[in-house]
């Protein structure tokens, strides 16, 4: 018997019939001998029609009161999956944040979990019963209702195995596991059987989007192993554990998109200063043939604000993306990435490199081309993914 | 400076312009130097939209996950009504139930509210905000979300204006008042500006619909002053106290219309332990001419629970009203009602009569007839509102 914490997203949980296929699914492991807490998310869409009621309101709505607007997404549907199983003759209770009780610090809409008490919880399980939480929220220690933010239900999933102990917290999602590279853009990627903890914090910092980083984090932080696996299928899914280094290889190509090249009239030594104002991530560039201009990237969204910083020193130049190949010794192969993508006419602006992940900077137009390209010769032809080159590591 | 608590139900925050509309009331309310704490209901439609998903899954879903799922709609209500005050400038803050804290025993679905503590409250109010509770539910003993079934925000609002010593509880709904007789059927329905507790409740019980029994009964018991006023208007609508009693004459007709005449093959010393059985309200007329059959009047919705406790001795013989005469000394007016039916044809089945109130059992076919030229005749005719009547009492 294994203490499993299953985690389903919002498409998981999008309808009445999608929610009965979650009661299955949980059926299924306590079939097999498991006692299970479900963490879920509001139904998809349902926070979105909550946010919109808020913004015919007020396009910047009081923190607390979003969180107190959007907190009721959850609450719905982990009433109705506890309804559902218990339709199906199996106890189920479902528990919000102050039942729970999962306490966090008071940063509105963007909260960290502090603690999560266990008693309740381990009554329930105790009793047989199949306990249910609302994912995403929390109580600051006033008793307001907070948010996580988005992608928070992983976040509370992770903190409540973490908790309990459990032996896997499970990620159900709308992919069957986590792969080589976006298989929206390459259709070869490969899924992974397992991942090393590290490489799974470098897939999801650089662009994976398969698991949120702060969970990944969290879980690594509290040795929770994770498993990612598909909602909709019945496959092992994807491990995330410390058992698994592989010795010189690629494991996977993150990707981020959709970032903006700008252009600063100011030297590079100025601008540091500068973006601590900003706050968000910028990746700074010198600008080699001029030392009083910089180029910095950042993700698109954050054009406007940058733009508070800097003013009129700013200068848009165009789109680009962040290639990243994460694994083990990967600044070897520098060279021949770049040799790769110059032969492809790609052009690489530039790039970081430390033993773990090789990051290019190109242009926008390139990602899918250099994807595809980068994952068919260092993934696939390379072999990386062989099974037999892992290095099991104590 | 008086401490209001105003209600708002679900026709009042239906859409964001409602709720905006709301917010201005409450802003009056304000301006007007008081201190304001405002209870809402859910959204118009919200409720059974919740209870329409709930019901995909189950006909009759778990009592307690049926709760957790309903209390979810006054929680974006409250919100959205606190970020539009917070948008026009006034301090607001929305509570949900276990942060008030609002106490219910743990009959869930139907709960009864025990204790409503006000340390929060209280302090809130003391720093300038305007507080937004939760109608409808609570918690019980054990942290449980509890509903007090429908309706029950009203109760919620008496309890609290009870629990705070507040003013006056005032009721905001789509009409503007206690009426004589429901305006829907009698257009020349008088409004009445002040009701003494003791008719409301006789109103309340006998069909009237604009204030919910228990809430009337509640405010009643705890000497709360109510007040039924339109959200669409600035009337001062109907004050319900303890100031004013009438002397011999009638305040409104209220009706209970769709109800069922049964007659069942059992004497009358038989049915009433068969009723206990049933649980529901029913009225038992004798069979005068058979002794062993009785009839009995039950509302619509009960026939099928009924036939459960009957079943083949119960036979429908037709659909009946109850038109209740209330006020003071009603039983003096029966010869006079009874006369004025007769000669309109109206055939009188039987009657209840004790000092504040009269209640006669007509065909349900008669019901917009009779009620019209009664009140005609006994309301509006007998100017039983002109205020001259009116006899303090201490």
């Amino acid at each position: 018997m294994a203490l499993l914490v299953q985690k389903f997203g919002g498409t998981s949980v999008g309808s009445i019939e999608r929610i009965e296929a979650v009661a299955e699914r949980v059926i299924k492991a306590r079939q097999s001998g498991h006692q299970v807490v479900v963490v879920l998310s509001a139904m998809a869409g349902e926070t979105n029609r909550l946010l919109g009621l808020a913004k015919q309101i007020d396009e910047i709505p009081t923190p607390r009161e979003l969180d107190v607007l959007l907190a009721a997404g959850e609450q719905v549907s982990i009433a109705l999956l506890a309804m559902a199983l218990n339709k199906r003759g199996y106890s189920a209770v479902s528990l919000i944040a102050d039942q729970v009780v999962i306490r966090t610090d008071n940063a509105f809409n963007n909260a960290t979990i502090r603690e999560v008490e266990t008693q309740r919880i381990t009554a329930l399980l105790g009793d047989d019963n199949i306990v249910i939480v609302a994912g995403f929220q929390g109580r600051d220690i006033d008793g307001n209702i907070t948010t996580l933010g988005r992608g928070g239900s992983d976040t509370t999933a992770v903190a409540i195995a973490s908790a309990l102990d459990a032996d896997e917290c499970q990620i159900f999602t709308d992919v069957d596991g986590v792969y080589s590279t976006d298989p929206r853009i390459v259709p070869t990627a490969i899924r992974l059987d397992v991942i090393h903890f590290d490489y799974m914090t470098s897939m999801a910092r650089l662009g994976a989007k398969v698991l949120q980083l702060q969970s990944v984090e969290y879980a690594c932080q509290h040795r929770v192993p994770l498993r990612v696996l598909s909602s909709f299928d019945d496959s092992e899914g994807t491990l995330v554990n410390f058992d698994s280094m592989v010795s010189s290889t690629i494991i996977g190509i993150a990707l981020q998109n959709q970032h903006a090249l700008l252009e600063i009239a100011l030297p590079e030594t100025e601008i540091s200063k500068h973006l601590a104002l900003f706050g968000g991530t910028a990746w700074v560039l010198t600008h080699a043939s001029d030392e009083n201009k910089s180029q910095i990237v950042v993700v698109n969204d954050d054009i406007a604000r940058l733009k508070l910083v800097f003013e009129s020193k700013m200068r848009h130049i165009g789109m680009v993306s962040i290639l990243s190949l994460v694994g083990e010794n990967t600044e070897h192969y520098l060279d021949s990435v770049q040799k790769v993508l110059t032969e492809a006419n790609i052009k690489v602006h530039t790039y970081q490199s430390d033993k773990k992940c090789l990051s290019l900077l190109i242009n926008d137009d390139d990602h899918v081309a250099a994807v595809d390209l980068i994952h068919k010769r260092f993934v696939v032809d390379g072999q990386s993914l062989d099974n037999q080159s892992y290095l099991a590591v104590s």
